[in-house]
């Protein structure tokens, strides 16, 4: 568990881009995000607050979140000047760069001085039990792809949102290294050892109220051969009680894999359905999510028309249109 | 790689049972098995020569493998005397405990001043890639089951054991502890890291002759909540031509999992072969291996051949009426 609120450090990221994960903080948890911290020809601009680290600890941040990633995901020597003096204030470092903070001997030392903690959010710091498949308590939706990187964590996040403003009891849970560091928490499924990764799923969505539902973020697809086997642990440690479909519908083929079409949405509806029922027989397939962003309004709206039509269920692009759609279908469950 | 040929250690087996893996490799690879080493109370026989190490090292034997399995998968002080001696002769170690070689500091010692390997087959050798899902050439088969232990090992095992005496090209292609001691080599699926998995099925069936046939050891089942997602991994890491489905008709509920009834055969071949046909659309269910040892002749018998009648394909045990039927499968494809 990442001690927040931050502060979130853009170094010198080349542009906008670069600072995804920060970006990612400020619009799903604002409340997290106390200021930035820009280096000297940093292009990214958060619109939040430019402040030093000594500012930034008196406005209450716990944490300096290294919300930009570089090429090569290293961590340079400029950024580490701000990085010790971060620990030297006070502040934990949080991190989901390949360049893991605690393989930096230096950081290391200081932070031991300092007595500070390095979250590095690719790396798991439980021992994840073996899945044990007993039914828990509360409810848990499970956003599942025709492929990698089709809008999932958009998705779940946007539901999560708009269900806590509705009164609805939700909890986002974060599953990759972008989730983890916008909510503080979450497991770095990708990271897991094999055996592990169902029972890290259970692990992340315990026993809950009876009308709470756990949001899970989706990770690779069943459908994509070098990740299938991460989706499929969340498909049955998840447990889900509903599953949202998620699709990207202007991809020539899946990601990283030319020559692999992506499957129908009414395939990946059924093989994924079939294999949810096994953990839980009550799971329903309950909405469409669609990531339109490169279709006009007009393309967009005629294509989730004939969805609906097509498939029965509500369907929609939570970031053009709002999750409300989704939302009403879990409500109504 | 272990170097082969071995001498077995079946240290002080409590019963025959505990030395399954020493009489795995003997029954498997005989070529591989020098001799056995047994401890004063040892209460398991192979049927091997017993053996000193200076008797084995004279033999041939380059590796002394514990083929035995004691409570806690401990290492104890006696066997240890034996290991420190085997290191000191010259052999090298491996295991397939829990409890490591390399986290013996006694053992490290001796191995780095004698220049001896520890082989720890539980624990990943090689940083496997990232699957890329490019066909590769030659044939794989994969054993895929309603259950964990339907036998999923020892099929893929006679299958291999019966082409290679019809002269047909083929190697067995470990993925479990058991296997890889066996033929000393093969990919520790459930100790790799999630999203490496496919990629480590990749690598341990490379391309191949074209009438060769990698049979590939199966794990866990599509249907099994813990592991679901290690036999996903095989499933399209192993880009599998045909596949075999292994049954246990006598058990009442998923292995470990009260409450989880086992899927038809009907179930796994559907699901299975569509998965399957992602990564390879002309990937075919061949056979039916069935696990008859809680039956009877008769019952057995008649349960195989209705089987046959309703799914329309060869179903055998091969442990008890030999893996022909199948291999007959595989060479008319």
């Amino acid at each position: 568990m990442i001690e927040t609120p931050y502060l979130l450090f853009l170094g010198d990221a080349p542009d906008q881009l670069a600072a995804k994960v920060a970006q990612g903080i400020k619009d799903w948890r604002p409340e997290n995000a106390v200021g930035q911290f820009r280096m000297e020809g940093c292009k990214a601009d958060l619109g939040l607050t430019d402040m030093t680290l000594a500012e930034a600890k008196a406005a209450g941040a716990k944490t300096l979140v290294i919300g930009v990633a570089n090429r090569g995901g290293l961590i340079s020597q400029d950024w580490k000047k701000v990085l010790v003096a971060a620990l030297e204030e006070g502040f934990d470092l949080a991190s989901g760069l390949h360049n893991l903070l605690r393989d930096e001997p230096d950081l290391v030392a200081v932070a031991e001085a300092t007595g500070r903690t390095l979250h590095d959010v690719r790396i798991p710091s439980v021992k994840y039990p073996i899945a044990n498949g007993v039914k828990r308590t509360g409810k848990r939706c499970l956003a599942v792809g025709t492929d990698c990187s089709v809008g999932k964590m958009y998705t779940a996040l946007a539901m999560d949102a708009a269900m806590r403003e509705r009164g609805m009891k939700s909890t986002f849970r974060a599953t990759g290294q972008t989730g983890i560091l916008i909510t503080g928490d979450g497991v770095p499924l990708d990271a897991v050892i094999a055996d592990f990764m169902a029972g890290s799923i259970e692990y992340l969505t315990p026993d809950n109220d009876a009308d709470h539902w756990d949001l899970i973020e989706g990770q690779g697809s069943l459908f994509h051969v070098s990740y299938s086997g991460v989706t499929m642990a969340l498909v049955h440690g998840g447990q889900p009680d509903a599953l949202i479909l998620c699709h990207e519908p202007t991809r020539p083929h899946m990601r990283g894999l030319p020559g692999y079409s992506l499957p129908s949405l009414e395939e990946l509806r059924d093989v994924a359905l079939k294999l949810a029922q096994v953990g839980n027989p009550a799971c329903v397939v309950v909405g469409i999510s669609v990531n339109t962003q490169h279709m006009s309004d007009e393309e967009a709206s005629a294509y989730l028309a004939k969805l609906e039509a097509d498939m029965g269920l509500p369907a929609t692009d939570p970031f053009r249109y709002g999750a409300d759609k989704l939302v009403d279908a879990l409500a109504a469950l």
